[in-house]
């Protein structure tokens, strides 16, 4: 693995290296860590890079890994940048021939994703987008229930994302993480949606394995002075007819990252808590709710994409890294099947890619646009 | 205290006696209790009511304890009957001079309701409209925390209210209280709006002191077949810029009465569940979430109108029942206080009036015409 | 309904009349409600008796209704004394052929207790003991579940009762409550285990349907200064093997009425909490937890014990008033089925009484000697 | 990193490297990863170990090690096999001054762990014994605020650790970890005490900083035809007066891992469960109990400790993993400082030691012995 961004002050460069270290089968190997080549130097020692691999430019680590014999360059590179700063390092990656890690959103605009999209599916190379909240055994779990038709036919999915961090003007207060994301030339055309709705969207897509269809947005800019929406609440419907609701905030005060997802069905509802995510409740019509576990041995009540994404047994809580760490070890193990030339396991297959990326841009578009709109309805483009 | 409806099998006609018990204060002395004369016979001897008092109609009931001396007859009407049988029997009432009790919603069209309004005003009598909710004292806790600015200026209001109980097309399977709630000729314009939905609204506007002022609804039957809406999502605007949602299902399988609100200002917000009511979650931007217990014994901490609705001590879970036993029971101390020329607590007097019920008829009409609408916003007439 | 103590500012005496009222089956006709005459017409007033019911003793009362023909005359004695002054007028009521209620513990001693246990047995008479928390639907499910071998036999039983009011030594500081709660002389020889820990005793043995037969206790006076245990840790053994702990405390700091329940058996578990008593949370070896829920619509799932004490549909709290009126309402049907001439539903049979009471003395009895002793194990004696 | 032990099937050892691996300070060198030679190749190769590095035996690897140069060898030894097989290469390793990471208990018996207590006291060298709990943020925050005294002195600890797997004689089912549990051969003299109530007795003396003076057990064996104890309930005494309660049941059946712990002090008491460890619950006299959270942005409310052994943000769940990583993190920290001549911060300094090993094997015996006496109070000897 190879790093573009995430040097020593970064927040999501380190949290992706703790992710790709858990399971052993991935090592970074070289990186481009910072703009400033001093940090990039300083941060690629203290993470043990060979002087040799430490680059001061993601277009030097490209070009000069690309020369190395296939054996020892990288096998993918990781990009962990701010959103504006995706596109290049991910399109030169893949036109040098590697994989690609990306955290999300995938690019700054739709256009991009698209871009990267097309030339995935030209090179046959893979791209992971980290959505890490659909890498808990949990929601995995949730998924197969509901393709297994455990709760019937969907009728209504209820996400939301309430986080309290940018209730004040903070970034005029010297917050880095603030201030990138609240600016639109870094951040894209949406902040609260940018930011934590696409992850609401995705899990809703993923969960229920249907596809928003049009939807009716309010986007709010809550703190006086902010550039974006720190705020929004969307209905949604989707392409059964089922319809929902998605919240995403970042002015609900005193949250955490309260990411949490209900999906209803004809005979059942499943409830998901990202602050709790080693619990998924199943209600019934006519039976109590049950309390499922990860980990948990209940023979074969858990789906084996559950299973596969679990480390530890029941009562040994998992957490957001070790979700984190399935995104890699699932990309890990269908790289390496790849190269050497066997079949993955079914479930390592199941991450999120350039796909769901070019979704969760066109969700950003459109969900600006239906907030922008005196309509009610705004069909969903793509 | 007489009774309009809640004849021996009725379900809210027993909830309200219950109610009415509980504190001492209140006696059942006479009623009308079933349109089925037989029913209403054996319903008043099973409530021990005097033979001459058990009437067969309201109006025989209103006009014969009207003509009884001031101090035997009634001294309010409780009407408990399907929604489009309140107006007549509380008009009447009004008119010969007796206060009124109402279940909720409190007519069938916001006409009557502002005819009730009128006749209120013009009477001077007093109007209990049994929005039991507002009745928990951490809901009492939450408005006046709201109230003294604890969690700065209101910027978002969630409030949700899930049941599934319609989740089948019971109303075609002998449920009597399905049959009727979906009933339009029965229930009024909307099913889930109307009999939950107005619940919600009221429980947003009384916690936050703030008013709706426009909404983006969208209703739904989702159960093939119903006549009235199952199910919907509405967007919110408040008078102070405000934004919310406001969720009323009664098709989200497994969910028993849902209810719950969250309440987030500038610097702190408000959770409360009604599965859960003696429990207020206070969560702040920089100190740890609090646990606010009713009844508890932190000093000055909880309000005196909470600690007025509340008879036990902490750790001592009071419930349904006992929110709407605080409903009749602050009546009660306003009625006898007007009655003995005496001045009630202020605690006493913050009960659900037919100011309310008129603000839950204009919900319904106004939830109903947005849903209607291919316009993003539509504004809360009254 | 007469009342011995439970005057305007008395606790329980108030809890015991709400619990009365609830149903509309019990009046309070005459009291002799304070040793004070001041307090005891004062609060007669307040509770509407009329003037020639108000006593100034409980021998008055009790020799002067007795007089009275039979329909007008109280049909049972309610006595909320403290600890000391239960016996000499629950021996007299019975003796002029009165049924009683009486607050836990039953009496003062043991043998007070076996004497009125002869008593009740001479004269067929009815008494109630109100032990609260056995009134709680999801205790009689528990117990039924246990009985019908849902989670086979029983192996283990875990319950603790820990509450934080006593952590000071606020009987010093003019807490009334406290004062006479920590006096030997009124309270009897065990603070905590007398006044909670016969509940968690009275609760382990209704739930797991099995008796102590030994036990191995650690009382503890945690406050300095203070008169009697304000805390104990019990090993216990029951008569099918089974081995427990029973934890009562009063001075575990923060906690309100935190009384919990865990029964293990072969092959699942339950487990209870009175602070949020409408759960009741099923455990199995090889299933998911279930959320079981009073009220709930699960077909026969829920007991007819627990159905027969619910009032509302699932989803509507009930709380420690309504089990303290289940357990008043079962006495008040099986008393009127007794006058009446009828059978009572079985379900109405189920109430704590004199046998209980004189258990309850038995459990504090051993459980002092056992806590006096070095040898670890006590035989429970009765 | 070295390590005896873990082969390809085995539970812990996995759990181990995933621990180790996070952080990217340490990295898998060598190992004899099974008695069996086949399985030990296997193991090596799936690890990516040099060959040369995959051993046959424990001494074969201590001995060529040791023999390598300082910066090739590897730099500490982890012992994961079964509680029998620890003492030999502990000792071995110690002797060639490696320094060491053992799974606990340290030892199959207290004489072995005293003398691998006086080996580490005269060679200086490291010793890290893996009692996880005590590596969670949370519980490092408990632990810092009774030593702030944010509690007042404490007066009774309740510990207890339900796990219901071992609710059936899976010993004789083919379950490989419950044969080796419950075997006294292989496991030591205790079952229960030895596998989880260690646990139990080291975060009791973790978090309140007391010691247990003396104890009454009663430990059971539930399951007939189990070789060792599988229940056990001990009354406790800590060396400043408070009392305890420790449960430890591997026979709770439908529990997971509930290790629970609560410290109740003179003005507030502190409640963490290892199944949400992310939440530490406050408790106070006079205030509402308060929710601390781990990575919380509180300012200065979150000790030091609690923030070094956390790597996410409030609401980003970190679980068991990490809490073993800590250990590791901290270890490796201390030592890579030892190695460079530099000071590591205080927090690192924190993890359980030589000296920890020897209490819980003293633990072991005194509540073996305790349980066998039929006097109350067994004096904690060591």
């Amino acid at each position: 693995m190879g790093m573009v961004g995430g040097g020593k002050d970064a927040f999501i460069g380190a949290i992706h290296r703790l992710a790709a270290n858990m399971d052993g089968l991935i090592e970074l190997v070289c990186g481009a860590l910072s703009i400033n080549p001093e940090i990039a130097e300083e941060s690629g020692k203290m993470l043990f890079l060979s002087p040799d691999r430490i680059y001061k430019t993601y277009q030097e680590m490209i070009e000069k890994e690309s020369q190395l014999p296939a054996d020892q360059r990288m096998d993918f590179l990781t990009i962990v940048t701010p959103n504006f700063a995706h596109f290049a390092p991910a399109m030169m990656a893949l036109e040098h021939g590697f994989n690609v890690v990306i955290e999300k959103p995938i690019t700054f605009s739709l256009d991009e994703a698209k871009q990267l999209q097309a030339k995935v599916k030209e090179t046959g190379l893979l791209l992971l987008l980290t959505h890490t909240y659909s890498g808990y055994p949990m929601v995995k779990q949730a998924r197969r229930m509901v393709k297994d038709g455990v709760i019937g036919k969907v009728r209504k999915i209820y996400v939301e994302y309430p986080q309290g961090w940018l209730s004040r003007l903070s970034e005029r207060e010297g917050n880095a993480q603030a201030a990138w994301r609240t600016d639109p030339g870094k951040s894209g055309k949406s902040g609260s949606m940018g930011d934590i709705g696409t992850h609401a969207a995705h899990l809703a897509e993923y969960v229920s394995g249907l596809k928003i269809t049009r939807m009716c947005a309010d986007l709010n800019i809550v703190v006086e002075g902010r550039m974006l929406d720190d705020d929004g609440n969307v209905l949604l419907r989707f392409d059964n007819g089922a319809n929902g609701v998605l919240m995403a905030s970042q002015v609900a005060a005193g949250e955490e990252n309260a990411l949490k997802i209900r999906v209803y069905g004809e005979t059942g509802g499943l409830e998901w808590r990202q602050e709790e995510p080693n619990t998924l409740l199943v209600k019934w019509l006519d039976q109590p709710t049950q309390i499922l576990r990860a980990g948990a041995g209940y023979g074969d009540r858990l789906s084996s994409y559950s299973i596969h994404n679990t480390r530890t047994p029941g009562g040994h809580p998992e957490g957001f890294l070790e979700a984190f760490a399935n995104l890699y070890r699932n990309f890990a193990l269908t790289l390496s099947a790849r190269i050497d030339g066997t079949t993955p396991p079914e479930e390592a297959l199941d991450f999120p890619s350039v796909d769901d990326g070019v979704r969760g841009m066109a969700f950003i578009d459109n969900v600006v646009r239906s907030s922008q709109s005196n309509e009610k309805w705004t069909e969903y483009e793509i």
